[in-house]
């Protein structure tokens, strides 16, 4: 199928689209906070509306114990290979909103860039897929592939209802092979296809003292601080060297070739880079990887938050009740999150003082993730860039976790092309995140080449069942 | 003067008295919380008032740049001796609301004990020596001896514009001697005349990382966490014997004769009593001292709460900007709060980590104090324990600081007899502080007693300039 009517309706449509990620933009679907339970819902309701309004097929809102799946497909070509595209609606909490410009679900234009909470994770770039099945379903009424979308509402909190609807579905799920768009460029003009994803695991640690506060003069001394023992807990988790003191946390780490090295660092950003796009002047870590290798091919626990005590205005002399922590694991290839759970859970029972008490909570566990950069379907995808954005992609692994990466890969035996269309100072998950427009218009014609592409790489992979090289063009 | 008409009236008149109590309790004068700073000044012109509904003289409230200053005097008797009777009308904040089985400002009578904030630290002790004075002035229009009342609003806090007012002012307030009754019995009907206070000094850090929170999967591993930086520099500030870490910290803690250890021995508390009235299993803290001394004699460094990052519900997968640690020291005999001070300025700024910044904020420093055992005052006081609770007295050491004890010994020259009326479990500066009515009760009739018995004891003792044993009896 040709593409050009459709990259020519995409290039005429680029204000309403604008304004119709604006609308997505305003539903503050925080899928962390209870209280946005509501907006959530609502956000997937409005979604599955546009889905239908743009000619998609089996529109539905699936129920589930937490947040609902939008489904919707078009399945009118039996003899194309089938494709699932998948995004996801929730957003990160606004919070802190004192550091936001502008509030964080008011979508505003400011030059290039549209700000808003969930701008580039993920509304921004699930709705460059859409925009792009529209453009097709208004022009050719058609699309080159048949097509699954799965836009699901709880990938912030680890996907804990879809992944099971994945494995429990997986025949009525068949596909040839997914796509994603959450991941980042490598910079404004250069695309990058990501390979590798981090696993993770979520903990909250409560530690308890005292069944009450007590007087700091009468008691300071004498009895143990659960906020002092949050601490010296907390302390205790990396060495010296930045690494995880919890024993066995590195056994099952790949070690990677120095061929796989040697092309991550010819790749992948530079030290200098990362430490640029955080905006901090020195790096920290595990001694003997780069940055990019810290953030990628090597685990890391992180502190997402601590309190107890009495920490607002004023002072207070007392020895406190209790403390929490609250932290996240990012894991590599060979790491299981149940397996590091459990060695996390002993860790902290052995190294809690005595007198004071600890109950761990370990939430969303995700496998990481790898993808064959030689699959066709990736292929295909490296094609569609060279169209959409004039350049070729390179191969990148991620920091971060999309935990349905590995479903995919476990439940139905597809791989997935991580093919992003965000910036690395789009700040997501901080104040202040934004989705570069040029990049998702050129997002559009990007996804619109991808269609058209794997339409002709899969079909060729799945009968011949081997790898197959795009010819140029995007008839292959 | 014959105490017993006072003394009949101060029995006739509990109800009112308890009445009345309740109406200052109700006022919220939390000293440490700015948006309280209006109910403390209404709460000083409350105490001021009353102070003049019940025959003071020379009442004033003195403003100053932080919360006023109660001032009333009756020196109608030149040849006597003068009193100064000090307390505080500050509270500490009810915080945490949600733990008291009462609102902390809605005094509430159960059984025997009235529980608010503020209950017996200190509206409610310090309510006793008003109350005894208003039985004298309403019964025989005279006390038996001289009185400057001074009531502050910043104990709480350090009593930070207290402490200069008494220095510039040392003339006027000639006195001498000084009672205060904000400390506790060892238990009912075992009252207890404190001897020595704890100095202390409030610090704050704040630890600051990267300038916007980070994607922990995008840097986690790669740059270092601020909360992490916190709990490491928290972790560093106590080794694995209990002791403080900074250098010099102990350097002119006094070291105590076994004599005087002995004494504390025999009178002060046992470790035992001590974890029960914590409500704790075990102790902790420096090894080779008892817990009694541990929180009297032996300084203590006492973490009062922290935050950092994102800590509510929900979880947030990123790498914070900053944290806030909150603490305090708890110094003893030799020790100076300004030296302890820039001593941990300087371990703070040693211990913070490459690419953490830390500010350090000191508050309220006090002076640890000593008071003679066998001053007449404390004699006094002793034989008013004795009239009004019916047993002598011991003599203890307090873990606490009250920061005015220093200032009167040093600026005036006069010693304080701390005579508290305080029960160990009345939960001072926890959720559901009380106060023991029937202490109430007998801390008015032991503060009659005391007034005529200083009359006694201080005119021969500053005639004579030198102590003088009690005869048995309120004339002496």
């Amino acid at each position: 199928m040709n593409p050009t009517r459709a990259l020519n309706y995409a290039r005429s449509r680029r204000g309403e689209f604008v304004s119709e990620l604006k609308e997505f933009l305003r539903i503050p679907s925080v899928s962390s906070q209870p209280q946005r339970r509501a907006d959530v819902k609502k956000c997937a309701h409005w979604l599955a509306r546009h889905l239908q309004d743009i000619g998609l097929e089996r529109v539905r809102v699936i129920a589930t114990r937490g947040n609902p799946i939008v489904y919707a497909s078009w399945l009118r070509a039996p003899e194309r290979p089938t494709l699932i595209i998948y995004g996801h609606y929730d957003v990160l909490p606004g919070e802190p909103i004192s550091e936001w410009r502008t509030p964080p679900f008011s979508p505003t234009v400011k030059g290039q860039d549209l700000y808003a909470r969930g701008a580039a994770d993920d509304k921004g770039q699930l709705f460059c897929h859409v925009k792009a099945m529209e453009c097709y379903l208004r022009t050719t009424h058609a699309l080159p592939v048949n097509v699954r979308c799965i836009f699901e509402g709880e990938e912030e909190i680890g996907s804990t209802h879809l992944l099971p609807l994945i494995e429990r579905n997986k025949n009525a799920l068949r596909a040839d092979a997914a796509v994603i768009s959450d991941t980042k460029m490598l910079g404004p003009g250069r695309p990058a296809i990501g390979y590798a994803q981090r696993g993770g695991l979520r903990a909250e640690i409560e530690v308890r003292g005292p069944s009450q506060e007590l007087h700091s003069g009468t008691f300071g001394g004498a009895v143990l601080n659960p906020v002092q023992a949050a601490c010296e807990i907390v302390a205790g988790l990396h060495n010296d060297r930045g690494r995880v003191t919890i024993p066995g946390f590195y056994d099952d780490v790949c070690n990677w070739s120095e061929k796989e090295r040697a092309y991550m660092a010819r790749t992948g950003p530079s030290d200098d880079k990362i430490l640029k796009e955080a905006g901090v002047r020195q790096g920290w870590g595990e001694s003997g990887y780069t940055l990019y290798e810290r953030t990628t091919i090597r685990p890391a626990l992180t502190l997402n938050g601590i309190a107890g005590g009495h920490y607002g205005a004023g002072v207070k002399g007392v020895i406190p009740t209790s403390a929490i922590i609250k932290l996240s694991f990012r894991l590599v290839p060979g790491q299981n999150p149940n397996r590091v759970g459990k060695l996390f859970r002993e860790h902290i029972a052995r190294t809690t003082p005595p007198g004071i008490e600890t109950t761990v909570k370990l939430l969303s566990p995700v496998q990481p993730a790898l993808v064959d950069r030689k699959h066709p379907a990736v292929r295909a995808a490296a094609f569609a860039y060279k169209k959409g954005f004039g350049a070729s992609p390179v191969f990148l692994r991620s920091g971060g976790s999309i935990p349905v990466v590995n479903a995919f890969k476990e439940s139905l035996g597809i791989p997935t092309a991580l093919m992003g269309f965000g910036l690395p100072d789009d700040r997501i998950h901080a104040p202040n995140e934004k989705f570069h427009l040029p990049n998702f218009y050129r997002g559009i014609e990007t996804s619109i080449w991808f269609l058209a592409a794997a339409a002709g790489a899969l079909r060729r992979s799945t009968s011949a069942g081997r790898a197959v090289k795009l010819r140029k063009g995007w008839t292959v």
